[in-house]
């Protein structure tokens, strides 16, 4: 039998369909994650308290596979995953639809300024004039990150005749190398961050890349709310340098009731719910984790392996 | 010479453009209008001032062919025209990419629940889950009037993963006739009117076809007010058998602040401003009467004629 420790929030999805090998635990409060961890030999400790799911992580001695939900991993011991040969298999792509579709939202709402619709229809008033005239049709984006995310936006704008420039590792035709976009900045009028978090990505949107934008450019951020200088942001955003900030992610999160982010008509904040406006995360999560239980039984490779020395 | 009657507002695009067998008038208000429109064989009366168009449209005696910048033609004297043998060239299609851009924006707006989401943001509050929780992925949609705008919403849909079927005068393969939808209203997740208003499509949205409708379902107008009977959608949406409306056009337009529509937390109500929602509108609509204007020289069949009978 191989113990296997779960939230018990996925129980529902799970049980009845675990082979007969796997000995279920599950955990529904920090305690006993911390307490189950060390008997775990797979283990999917997702919870909302990051520090502890670290915690219990670094507890896990008898770890082989670790799974997560989300697609981000840079809140887990991958060092200590790493020297203990544990293999880390995360939900990359399973919120990349959800995503994808609340980038495209995010793109209309500025074009169209549809804040300012929303709220003269929250005063009674109709207003005479579309407060945004921007078209999609024939602008450029940028998609730093062509992941499951990057490319389902990409997929997602062709009709709508907006020409999609990915950034990539590894660049194939007509995509630019994480050395190359910087110089091309200024062509684009969206910029759409879907990198991972890892220590190369940190920051790689601060005073220089936001200058180099067009002063009509939107940036937007579906990654992690390091990826941008959030000060160097704020900045440009007061003195109108570029258009509009899109940020779905944000540093710190929560965002504090007191940061000027949420005082600023050109941000737009959408508190990290992009991955979580759906309900098929759960169930996507528990079939992808099954298979994956299925090829290790076999002996097979698992699908969706962290590389944990890139970190994604 | 042919003496050609326009709205002044459309000079700077027109001027040292036109043929030289145009003499052009330009109007500057009602007035001049209604002075003007007796001496007019060709004609573009557009102003805000649609019954005093309409009047002008019937002072214009000499008139050959009308020309009118928007889609819809229901506020002109069209008896008048076909009994002198008017013709009527519209401008079908040229707002029909914004319109489109606008309805997907609507349709995810009311997918991820975006207003609760951008009203949290106004009181500085990060909420920790997302209000709306519907993906469009795996959608069905309905789109009663598939010109160019209806068109336009399908195709962008497509890379969604929404199935869209729609409805025509004439259907082709997959496609519904104008008695053929009411039966299959059950099926569709959304809704979407962009039929031209017409004797045939008043209030073609009653409590009937409110009530065939799914309750998770979503009906969203692009067309004219009086396409949907409006008490009758209220209703539905106060006893919520229908999840929400996006009403671009309502009737009357503007809709008075006191009516209730506003104050429906389902009804989202974006005042006719999908079109006005571009800067290209005027240019656009220029260049395509100019290249008429070069075919009416010619004596070739003009582009964007209007039926007279059917209203579109």
């Amino acid at each position: 039998m191989t113990v296997a420790v779960f939230n018990g929030l996925i129980r529902p999805l799970l049980e009845g369909r675990l082979p007969d090998w796997v000995e279920p635990r599950w955990f529904l409060s920090t305690e006993e994650l911390l307490a189950l961890a060390p008997e775990a030999e797979i283990g999917w400790f997702d919870t909302y308290d990051l520090p502890a799911r670290a915690e219990s992580a670094r507890r896990a001695v008898k770890l082989k596979w670790m799974n997560t939900l989300g697609a981000g991993v840079e809140e887990l011991p991958l060092d200590i995953f790493r020297a203990n040969g544990v293999i880390l298999t995360n939900g990359a792509g399973i919120n990349a639809v959800t995503i994808a579709e609340y980038a495209v939202m995010g793109m209309l709402v500025v074009a169209k300024g549809y804040r300012q619709v929303m709220r003269a229809a929250e005063r009674h008033e109709w207003l005479s004039d579309s407060p945004g005239k921007v078209e999609l049709l024939g602008n450029k984006a940028l998609v730093i990150g062509a992941g499951a995310i990057g490319g389902g936006i990409a997929e997602r704008l062709a009709p709508f005749g907006v020409e999609v420039t990915k950034v990539r590792r590894t660049p194939g035709e007509g995509e630019l190398g994480p050395d190359d976009w910087r110089s091309r900045l200024g062509e684009f009028d969206w910029v759409i961050v879907t990198a991972p978090s890892t220590s190369a990505t940190e920051h790689m949107i601060g005073e220089g890349e936001l200058a180099a934008m067009k002063s009509t450019a939107t940036l937007m951020n579906f990654a992690r709310g390091n990826l941008v200088d959030q000060p160097a942001l704020a900045a440009a955003l007061k003195a109108r340098k570029i258009r509009a900030a899109w940020l779905d992610v944000v540093d710190p999160e929560p965002l504090p009731p007191e940061h000027e982010l949420w005082t600023l008509d050109n941000a737009h904040i959408s508190m990290h719910l992009s991955g979580r406006a759906q309900n098929l995360m759960f169930i996507r999560s528990a079939d992808r984790f099954l298979a994956n239980l299925d090829r290790w039984h076999r002996g097979e490779p698992l699908s969706h392996v962290v590389d944990l020395g890139a970190g994604y």
